[in-house]
Parts: C-alpha cells; structure tokens; sequence
C-alpha cells in the first residue's frame, strides 16, 4: 500500500475490447476521478478507446500512464498493453462490436495479467475489472472457468468467495453456478463456515466495519420451521454458526423470506446465502443499476461491474456506466480501510 | 354480489382468540370503516373484543350485528358466533394471551365456518382472515394443512392457490412448504399451467386488469443458461409458457435475480414462482408490513393478514394493523372489480 501523501492509482482493466468495456470507462473516467481520491488508470487499449469516443462523438485526451505523473484531472491515463511483454496489437478498424474473436480473447487477458503483474510490482493498490466472456477468454486458451478463477490463480490465491456489495445490502453465497437440485448436496458445515469466515474478515479489513454482524440464511422455507420442511438447518447451518459463533457475532439460520428485510433494516452487516438466487433476488431488487461485486479474500482489492459484455448493446452509446462508478467508488473505500488496517496494525 | 345501491359487507373473522386477531381488529376498525367503502364486520367473539379493549386501555362500542343496520361509522359490528348454532362460549377472564387451548381452537374454527356460511346466504360478501395456527386448529379436531385448506373444502373448492399480492408486486407459488430438495421434483409442466391459469384469472377478475401480462420464473440460476445449470426450464417450464402462452400473454423461464426488478418496473402484472422463497424473498422486501395474501380461486373473496399468531407479543400493545388494514383494503376492491364484472357479464 501507499503511504498516505501519495494517491492510491487503482487500475481499471477494459474487458473485451468489443463489448460496453470501453464505452463505460468513457463515460464514466472524469465523474470517478472527481469523486474518488484514487487515480484511475485503465489498463487496455489507447487506440480502442480512441475509436470508440470517435465513434460515439466523445472528446476524450488520452495520456500513457506514467507513475510519476497523475495530476491532470481532465485525462484519461491509459497503459496500452499492446506496446508491454506479451501484449496484442489490434486494429480498432478491423474490430466489430459485438463479435469477439482469439485475438481479442487474447488482448483481455492480457489486460488481466499485466494489471495483476503491476500491483504485484506496487504500482497499483486496486482493480476494478470491466466484463469479459467465459467463452472468449476460454477460446483465446485461457482455461478458466471466470475472470474470479484467473484472478485467483494469478494472485496463488485458493481461499476466495463473491460477496454482491451495496449501500443497502451485502451477501455472500455458499453455491454459486449451480442446478436448484444439487444445491442441498453442495452445502456442508465446513463450506458454510469458511463462507462466514470470509465474510467476516472481509467486512473487518476491506469494510472497515470493527465488530462485523452476521445473519446466516436458512436453506428451506420458513428455515425448514424446526425439521418440518427440510433437515439442512439442523444437520449443516446449526452446527456451522455454533461453531463460527466462537469467533464471530453470527447468528441464524433464520427464515429466508424476512433475514434480508432485517438486514437492510441495519441488523446485520452482511447476509450469508445458500444459493445464487437467495442473495442475488433481493440484491438485484435493491442494487439493479449500482451493485457490486467484490472478490473478498484475495491478497489484492478487486471489484467488478455487475454486468456482462452486453454484446446486443455494444458500439450503440446507450450502456450505463452507474456500476462501474459504484464498483471504483468502492474498490476506492476498500484500499482506504485496508489502508487504515495496515497502519494500525503496523503501530 | 349486493346491488350498487346497498354497500358491501365484508366479514373478518377473529382469528384465535388469545393471539393479536383482536387487538389489530381494534386498533384498525374505525380507519377501516372510513377508507373503504365496504362495511367491517367481525365474526369473533364480542366479550373477548371488550376485554382486549379494556386492557389495552382503548375505546370500542361494540354493536351485535344485524344485516339492518350499518350506518354508524364508530361503532364496532360484531357477529358474536358463541350464539349462534355452533358456537362455543368463551370466559374472556379464564384466557391468557399467548395461551391456545382446545376450547380457544374450536372457537377460532367457528368463526371461520360462520363466516362462510353467511357468506353463502348472500349476507356478506368477502371474507378478511385473522391469523389462527394449525396445532390449535388440528388440537380442535378440525384436521386441515392450514386456514386456506379448511375455506377451500368449506366452498367446495379444489383449484386454488394463494397470491401475495401488494401495490408494487404480485407473486403466486406453484410449490408452497416443500424442502427445497424437493421442490424440483414437485414441479410439473401442468403444475405450472394450472397457477398460469389461476393467476390470469385472478388479474382479469379479482384485480381488474382486462389484458393481465404474466412473467414465469425459472427454477435454476439465469433460468438454467440454456440447461448449463439444470434442466427444468427445457423440460417443464417453457413447455408450460408455450402451452399457456395460447390462451394468455405470458412470457418466461426469466431468470429469477431479474424478473421481479421488470414486475415492480410495470412490465408484469405478476410473476409466477417456483417456490416459496423466489417470491417470498421479494415480495418480504418490499410489502413486509403491507403485503396481503389472497386466496385465488375460491367462489368466494378471501384475503389474509400476512402475519402469523404472534402470540410472543399478543396482549401487549404493540402489534401492528397494517396488514389487517391493506388485506381489508384488498378484499373491498376485489369485491367491487367482481361486482364490476358480473355487472358486465348481465348487460
């Protein structure tokens, strides 16, 4: 980290060069670099992002990133990947929006990498990732099953988890990408209590939240109303926030129809899920336009937008930049609070 | 249904005796009576109301009902059913809030037949439900699941389903009290049509709404993405779309984290869930003190409190009315669109 007289540079990665990723930096970089005291610097393509402001009639200066200099608030600061080791040149007229190809599959993990390789060198203290696809990344050979996984690895990294963070709500989720049906079966008291572990250090080190307060959700209707409809409470999540209970203020299971009105009601910090669709139902209710998703346990601080590639609406000017506002603005915090930590630990 | 000329009366019935059914019923008639243009009145037990009202320092006129008078706006109608046939008599000073036993059970339980009866001699014209709980009804000899179960057999009636419905959001369920392990396995494409079809109609009848537009929810994250996370929307849910699709606008599997934020938007009128917590998880968070549960369906007009017995806090003062005041709501404009209907219907 920085030492406070410095500003802390948080780099914001481009996402695939043909999806919304250059068209919400665009519109977005100078409000970001008003309201945050860290200094956005994208880590992409100057010659993409030139192309698209022509295209969507946006003036914009760019400017190649250079540590010693950041005080033109004006100026978008770009590294220009292309030009470094192991960077791919494109050619902004030979690209289409909306249609990914190797090379520019190829390009955004180069994005990926070199901004990670820049933190690890102490240049950056943050990331904020624009979207890439699965698909593209996996064709360009990169075998990984998310931007998360590549991330993970990158930063040898094993002990990580998605937490959907806003104003109103924070939750994490024991099982993700996963059928309703196997949902049960993919629950055990050791993966809730690593999840509730995860959360709990996060929202103390990157929330700045000293004495964090914890619901755990049931799994079943109404928490399963004492084994009536489903066992899981009693033989997976009891145990789980007993056991978490010794080290963290925890407490659930609780019915999941009422945890997350008493969540955003200020009686909890964050609300630990089951599955996707219990935490992203209310969260998406209430953050739809300003969530964010923040990879909590990695050495590094990252955030992401919430959104995808949005290929249907790439090149057309109408993409809303509002998540990566919200996700920069926090990633911002975060270097800030984990700031904070670091001194007080090192006094 | 009454004339134009002669106002609706809706019956609430009292609910169990020793749980929050008459302080909400005190602390909501006179508001009641003012806002809707139905008349309130209780099918409960007048000495146990007084009672209620004595301690809880409030007061009531209590007026013995009769299908005669209705004018005054101050006092309190009160079918007091330990009278009629059936009824059980109650010593208000032998009860204890909180307290349930067999006699309090069969008296909760002749309300609700009371109330049905009269409904079916054209007395009444809907039907607004006080909470009463399963054990003490089952404990009564009366051998129902639940209320709906009991006012469903009452009417005769097998093709019913509850709707939560508020000002921002509607949502039926096609599984109710499963564990969620077995929630897919108690789905199924003419499950789906069935509430498809319930729904409809309750929006064309029951809420008025000429031309109801109806979102389905998919069972599995991002509605299956294309049976990467199970199969249920290919094998059961978009056959049930299509099938419905037919006779009404409906549209779906949505994905779940999203469908609900396009309903409250104004692009559905209601959405159709897969279980208990997709649609109790929104609707919590948005209508959690005014949310009604209507039971749609049934010949007759239904609406509930969408709270239980509370009996930790009944006797106390401070239970809230705000539910009994949006189900009474609810129940005097479903009447007046039915009414509105068959008006229809005979010219």
């Amino acid at each position: 980290m920085k030492e406070n007289s410095q500003p802390n540079v948080i780099a914001i990665t481009m996402g695939c060069p043909v999806g919304i990723g250059p068209e919400i930096i665009l519109k977005s970089y100078k409000e970001i670099r008003t309201t945050c005291s860290a200094v956005p610097v994208v880590v992409g393509d100057s010659a993409v992002l030139q192309e698209c402001a022509s295209q969507l009639g946006m003036q914009v200066t760019i400017v190649p990133w250079s540590s010693n200099v950041h005080c033109d608030k004006e100026v978008l600061y770009v590294c220009h990947v292309a030009e470094a080791e192991g960077g791919i040149r494109l050619d902004p007229s030979g690209l289409q929006w909306g249609r990914p190809d190797q090379l520019t599959g190829k390009a955004m993990a180069s994005y990926i990498n070199h901004a990670v390789k820049r933190i690890g060198q102490g240049e950056f203290t943050g990331l904020v990732t624009c979207p890439i696809t699965k698909s593209a990344l996996n064709a360009a050979g990169f075998n990984y099953p998310g931007h998360t996984e590549m991330l993970a690895e990158l930063c040898s990294s094993t002990d990580y988890a998605m937490m959907m963070a806003g104003n109103s709500l924070r939750v994490t989720l024991v099982t993700i990408h996963q059928a309703l049906c196997d949902v049960p079966r993919c629950l055990s008291t050791e993966s809730v209590c690593r999840l509730i572990d995860l959360t709990a250090r996060s929202l103390q080190g990157d929330f700045g939240i000293a004495e964090p307060t914890i619901a755990v959700a049931g799994l079943n209707p109404h928490a399963g109303e004492d084994g009536l409809f489903g066992q899981e409470e009693k033989t997976i999540i009891e145990p789980a926030v007993k056991k978490s209970a010794a080290v963290w203020n925890v407490q659930g299971p609780f019915p999941p129809d009422t945890v997350f009105t008493q969540a955003v009601g200020g009686k909890f910090d964050a609300v630990v899920c089951m599955y996707h669709d219990q935490g992203l139902i209310p969260f998406k209710l209430l953050h739809f336009s300003d969530g964010v998703n923040v990879t909590i346990g990695l050495p590094i601080v990252r955030t992401s937008v919430d959104h995808g590639t949005a290929y249907d609406i790439a090149g057309k000017g109408i993409a809303s930049p509002e998540s990566l506002k919200a996700a920069y603005q926090m990633a911002s915090d975060i270097v800030r609070n984990r700031c904070k930590a670091d001194m007080v630990e090192r006094n």
